[in-house]
């Protein structure tokens, strides 16, 4: 058992402090990773807070996590000690289903470990990247290319697996008309990878205030949804729409941007039901769809695009100590485009 | 210009009564059909009450009308004389929109003209299939292969191609499981349809009622969905379901019932909005969908899978003096599974 330095919150309603954990001895098929970096992910606010179903606590969360190898079990074949590597939303599946055996593990039909406050398969929680280590299973990494510093391939673990995925399946790329609600951190991720597809690419924010880095991050267009003529004027327009916004939108305003066709996939979603007028497909074979995260070989798929294109996320590091602090940002929407943790201020 | 027999609501609130119509004289490029049989459908209520949106009155409805040539244009090199032909939802679109050069006329984007209560070219305003002839433009009218009867065939001309286009679209066929919501005259269609695209077909029907027939019908197996068991039952099982019941349902539920990837299309619609929790869609990668008929050159393809197969629509013949006595049959879903006029019947 190695004890490590990391970031808990102890209680929902409590502020997350500096606390250690205990990672697992590194088994035959697993991975001790030194972490350098980890993303604040939305929800990591909303786990550590029991917003989405009660947490036990301490928990360390964080699955946006970058770092380099440094001991693999005696039967680890993919990876060497110096190897630089990510872990993201899961660290482990059963293998064994349909989704898993088609490697979308996210879709584990006996339930994935999530990679902190999930039961491992010895039973115990598991405790997120918010720390200075962390042990897995070799089949749960994956490769962070040269040419992609680790603080901006952090959040590509999540924020850019949960894009390219819907992406790929909708088939952005050239001659398609992308639309993607919301420039936050899963916002500028899709502009970027959208943009890379070859796809022409519309940013539709709630203001024009980001406009500037919507064009710089490979917007085409930008628009304010919160100007009504943005809906006339842009009706049945895109192929594609990419929703990264969890707050309640008006559903059927959003499809009716959507060309014949098209199809509106939500990333995010609010707690509460949406009203939907289901004539808003009919009338134009239209498609509303979700989409969770991506298995682990699309991850490493999106790792090798994103270092082939020169993409990574925008990220502002911050010290531990400024956690809590960048919670309180990352729900005032105050944040260009990712909070990284640099995990060497954890201990 | 010929005046025909037919069969018209004078008002909303009034029962439809024998009338006489104008057919414009044939253009070069038109065809002039003998109506033989012509399908009730639920849209023909709607319609005919105004339930849609305010129509012109009289109205005479059919958009499922099955008949022989008895005259063509100068320039008509499709249809000669004594041709079994049908004529569906449109009877024209503008001819130059994406959707109309992709053959998806019912997508048009500057609006198709209904077969019935849809304005002309001309500026008249369209009158349906209650009728005893009908002339149409040779690029809306389609061929009936020998082997199906008219009476039969007249409802695959909307209630077939209705449930064969999103079948196709979204890859019913060996290995694919394929439920169907409702066995009325959409649904019985459904299950034929997908059962001859070499689906695992499952219908869902409020109860065990009409169960022989569904089996009858081709499906694999027959639920009611009137017991809650089902929905735990068949979790998570569908690759497709094609949603034929225009009446609201908790759209929750059957999501539920889609396995990962899986979607969920409606082909009717209720009038209110539904409520959807978006994490139906996003924990499985599915989607929620709605299709429209299909374009003309996909009504041929489906009119020749049918004859390929022997499939035709399972039909209640009736006179013209039945048609109000008819309507609220259809209402009362007291019909297996579909009526149709005989045409003979109007003089």
């Amino acid at each position: 058992m190695l004890t490590v330095h990391a970031y808990a919150a102890t209680a929902a309603t409590e502020p997350l402090t500096p606390t250690t954990v205990e990672r697992r001895d590194v088994g035959p098929h697993d991975v001790l990773i030194e972490i350098k970096y980890c993303g604040i992910c939305h929800s990591d606010i909303s786990h550590a807070r029991s917003e989405w179903g009660e947490q036990v606590y301490p928990i360390v969360p964080g699955h946006e996590i970058a770092g380099i190898v440094t001991e693999v079990g005696s039967e680890v074949a993919r990876f060497a000690v110096g190897d630089r590597v990510g872990v993201g939303c899961m660290v482990e599946s059963c293998r064994e289903c349909e989704s898993c055996l088609k490697g979308e593990e996210q879709y584990c039909l006996k339930g994935n470990t999530l990679t902190y406050g999930g039961v491992d398969k010895d039973g115990t929680i598991t405790q997120g990247g918010y720390s200075t280590h962390v042990v897995v299973t070799e089949d749960f990494v994956v490769r962070i290319p040269e040419g992609i510093d680790l603080d901006e391939a952090a959040p590509l673990l999540c924020a850019g697996i949960t894009t390219y995925s819907p992406l790929r399946r909708w088939g952005a790329g050239p001659g398609k008309k992308v639309a993607v609600i919301g420039l936050g951190g899963l916002g500028h991720m899709a502009v970027r990878l959208a943009h890379a597809m070859g796809a022409e690419v519309t940013v539709l924010s709630q203001s024009l205030k980001k406009m500037d880095d919507g064009l710089r991050l490979g917007a085409d267009h930008y628009h304010a949804t919160g100007d009504p003529a943005t809906f006339e004027q842009l009706a049945g327009t895109f192929d594609l729409i990419v929703n990264t916004v969890s707050a309640k939108l008006d559903l059927d305003a959003y499809l009716g941007l959507l060309a014949v066709n098209g199809t509106l996939v939500n990333v995010g979603a609010p707690a509460e039901p949406l009203s939907l007028n289901v004539f808003s497909l009919i009338l134009r074979g239209r498609s509303y769809a979700g989409s969770l995260i991506g298995g682990i070989r699309e991850t490493q798929e999106m790792l090798d695009f994103c270092a082939e294109h020169g993409i990574g996320s925008e990220v502002e590091v911050i010290p531990a100590e400024k956690i809590n602090e960048a919670y309180e940002r990352v729900l005032a929407s105050d944040v260009r485009y990712r909070f990284v943790i640099d995990t060497s201020t954890l201990a």
